[in-house]
């Protein structure tokens, strides 16, 4: 199994830093994807990190995964709530994933609660800033450790 | 400011003038592009215009729009029913938006009744042809001079 | 066909400029009626105007604009979401009809979605603030033209 | 009690013979009135007639009848689907009451299918066209007979 | 055409007079097949009458229907409600059809509201007792002479 | 600030005392307004009185009272629960309003569970018979001397 | 009062001991008529045992009970859950009557949930396999000796 | 009949004072059951005040009030919306019951405007803050009179 | 395995007997444990019954049972429409568990159709008055001697 | 294994190339029986062909299926949206099963949108005319090989 | 016209063959677009076959096909359920076109019960795994002889 | 400000390690709550735990954490999903919390997808299992830190 994790972003997210501050914060994209890499490090993982504002784009990422990562962080953005295509690229990847969102989903608009990405993820953490994508390092090392 | 308005067309509005003229008439979506730039032009206004049946390079060209644009006229199409990443692309530019459709939605089948978009553009003109773009512009342009 | 418009205003929109000026403008309804009947004098329009807060009046002044009016701009007020008698007198009267709404009705409650009256009229404009009545003179007069 | 039916219509009913002629057919309503005066005449029964576009005409009427008329044929028109305060009106009179509608209002919109008068009305009959006032009165005259 | 209408009851109505007098009055199913023969023959119309509460054996009675009568009484029952089969038959006879309750179904439970037959059917009669059935011979007489 | 309430009452409330004794009592709409206008001189306050079974005249009076009332008690009716025009008729008008309902109408049909204007008024008070409107009177004076 | 039992077995339970025995179990319908017979007898009850997978069958013999039985135990299989008619059956011959499923119906499918016979009988038994219509037969033989 | 009314006030209603005061004002819960008490005094009544943020602990205290006292009033807070126990507490006790709520719920987020208690409660005020308790107190009083 | 059943009732069981006699019936909880300790005595099992109206003692009473009894009988109460913890409860102690309930709880209000415990429960048993906790009896006997 | 396909054909169907030909075709059931049969013949299948309006009847051939036939081709007709029965049958016979449709049910009425059927079927062909009959053919013929 | 057909396959298709064998079989995308190209060949029919996870793509390919191709077989994967942008695709391209799922959708989660494309395609054919595909280039080539 | 957390567990988490280890895995809650302490102590904070299947112990325990701790790590278990008086006391209590599920509940049945204690929680972890609460432990810490 390949030492290494796919950060996967998807639409928006390279506003981060950026649009809202007061929603999503000040850190931008690049930041999280260093202090990812960093984390990851101290368990020994590898990361390939990739945004994109395309859903192709992103399920071919996830295709590609499959054979060259061995767990993945996916902040799927809006298209959690609407894409039943990554769904299905999430499941047949068949890898640990966690699913990540900055803000607390819960606590935004009802069409935001629902994701089709958490029905198929390991685990999901939301509302934890860009925090919660060290978190899912963690949780996915641990998973690693085990298998 | 920059004094350029950002022309936007979603999916399928490449086939304006051929596809069903007895709903969608006859005019091409080159004519409208032209008949766009001229209105503008009449209050010193430059038009990007872009048409992409990609979700994707609908929010790149929005995200880009931030700092060369000063305004969008959108016509999602199809995509202003399902799509929120869109949505979020429109909200994170925030820019002075008209979201235009050539039909009137209303009168059309039930899930083509709620837009996404009308949830965070600034106004909205539905059924008036290819004349709605030109109805944005003259609303734009009097955006702009009291901004 | 009589070069006569019908500008007709429903409840509530006589406290135009009146009442929650920070979501409804400091324009006064009598103000709008001038505006719009100046913009119909450019297109050899005449303009009668009537706003009534009581949903059979509404009725009545549309059964009157069959023989006397050439078009109508139309709007409703909250009866837009209510009024299927409305609907109906607009369908039966069937001339050119443009519903208007001076604030953009999708960023609201969901209660206000909905418009009975959008289903039957030619167009809708909504969010252009009073300007919207003037683009509904702009639409209506090419529409006539082409009759 | 007085031998006086109430034949009351509600908005739109006084184009009966003007509008859609293909869904609603050419008898107006002034004729409709005419054949039901007669027809309850055979009855022994005389007739107070009422159309108006005003809910809050229908609903005095209503008021009216409880002392002068002994029964009440009511096409409610489009107030059939909205209108709790009418149903509340027919309730509190608490004559016997027939709803009728020209149309059948089942094969037409989904909004057109409930109606709140049937709620409370003792019979309702939908399709029969002008005639279906006719057959109204026959009931009632069977009623009243009864009581 | 044959001078004859089919009398077609569904379900559980061959219990009239029996069952639940005080909602469905005292008048057996005889009794009232014997009134509806009497007043189609003052129309010169026979009457073929049948009750089953096999939905089969009503559907096989209204393909029959098809080359023998003219037009169709119909009161489902409770397959009204339910039977999207029995819809189909009335829909593919094509007779003038008018569907009968004795009682009305719209003072009932909310499960009674919906008639799929009510969307096939000319016309409607709910609430009026067994002289419903008589009402529909008049309505089918007037429609059989105007063909 | 004028020293008046609005007590505004809307359809079929003039016949309290006449229609339904065992549900809405024997207490007629004259004595209620009596009670009234006795509470309030109480605490120094006039009354203007009105009932109408006219939406549109409801609407108008509450206009009036922006500048000649202090405060409103407002038993809508069953316009509660289908008439968006009069809240935001409540709503432009902007006094402190109580909502009364004599009965409770939680105990009722479903369609009377909700109430538009409950959504704007400051205070409910529903089943409480007659005295509901005195108990609004205490309220109203309680918050107009705090004002 | 006939000392008589209709035990009245739906479609599909012909199959039973047959078809999927790890949910139905092994018991066939005939061994189960037996029981309830035995069962029965005990309580000098005689029992008419029928299954049937015609709906119109079923309500036959469900009239043909009024007179010749003194209660029903009926197992309507998925009728259960979409005939209104069998329903309105049970609910006219007006027996003390037990619905009984061999499977606890809440555990499966969401259809499953709703039984149309539930709102009209007396008791209901599910899950407890065969044994449920012996229990039935205590139930009833109890209500029996109170009445 | 005992002349004790009882006060409940269920979860986190003893935080009144303490939280949110910009919405529940500053009044503390002992403040109010003073108040209370002395209201009632002026009708003769004694009054016993619970709060307890456990359910079952308020059914307790509605059973225990069958025998000892004569009227409830009771703010169920939260539980208000999910307790079908409390309801049926209330329900079986059988006391003329008030249900008051400091703010009004209908304003609140949707889960907040459905209440169980209020379907089986006599009276409901919701939005007078904690004078709704006092009105409790003057129409309990004014009901036990005429009991 | 314990020869032990624990008898479990929830929210207001404990005023059987005394509230609402028509739809509860007289027998008080008191006698329906004394019936249900005799009735398990025959099948040589011994009973604990436990009654209360907070759902924590009905759970902790579950989850002792895991070790000190064989089976459960279980009457909810209204906490069957409404607690997911319950549920849980039930089915993480996984003994065989019968659900009763005194009332036909499909023929009442629609909030009582639904019971979470009845998706874990192995059978359920409603309408049979108290004699649905014996039958109950019966069931877990024969479900105990098979395994 | 029988080498024997069963062909059921449910209400309706009898009067293909009958009724509505522009929706259904001119080709009759006869002569879709007698393909069907020629085509299975080229597999060496024989076919055993029943059309019924009776669900019953339907249930009855299918249960006789298990033991006599190897696959199912079933076109339901209307039953597919309304008959949990017939799914049960076709889930208790348990041999491969194609439900076919002659139209696309999807582009019809909502109701006609979902199939009970469907859930448990093999596969579903709809909208290919007589010919999706072949097609069943041909899959089953490959499955059986495989078998 | 051309004698070609679009063989269109949509998001995660390219893993057939890969993913979830139990699911999906073994067949590989490459061997499906062999076989459909061999049976298009008896046929006289070239295949233009396309497989992407862009949804953009896909647009683009039907677009191009208006005037390429004859007919089309779209497999459209989980963008079914989603895309209305693609069924506008598909009716404004306005060919021949069959919805094929390799999978019986109808026997999966809800949210793959409904497909956008089904509505505007002509037939549709689901669960006959890869010979799926086959069976729909036998019903385009009957339809374009017919043509 | 206390240097100490709450530690909530609620309904059947006592169980941990108990019931169903194949889902919710062998680790008891005593050691979770080890875990916590001593990664809390990392961080130089105490841990307050607490475990209790009373939803009013649960409400106790977070007003007395206003006061004496510094954040809240809370797993409402099945409350979650129906308990708002637990929502407003997080929400009253006013602490930085996180909500902590051992399982993703977005996998399971769907009433456990909606939580109300997530819609005022500051972050939401599920399906980390015990690992989910040192997330929450190094979150929290952080967030201190910051404040």
């Amino acid at each position: 199994m390949p030492r290494r994790l796919l950060l996967l972003n998807g639409p928006n997210l390279n506003l981060l830093g950026f649009r809202e501050p007061e929603r999503y914060g000040t850190t931008t994209l690049a930041e999280i994807e260093d202090t990812v890499t960093k984390a990851a490090a101290d368990h020994d993982l590898a990361v390939r990190a990739l945004q994109s504002n395309h859903e192709g784009v992103l399920i071919d990422a996830l295709h590609e995964a499959r054979t060259t990562c061995a767990a993945v962080i996916f902040n799927p953005g809006a298209l959690a709530h609407t894409s039943i295509a990554l769904r299905d690229a999430v499941s047949a990847v068949s890898l640990p994933t966690v699913e990540v969102h900055i803000t607390n989903i819960h606590r935004r608009e009802p069409f935001r609660h629902h994701s089709y990405i958490a029905e198929v993820a390991d685990a999901v953490i939301a509302g934890a800033g860009p925090l919660g994508y060290v978190l899912a390092v963690t949780y996915l090392a641990q998973t690693l450790e085990r298998a």
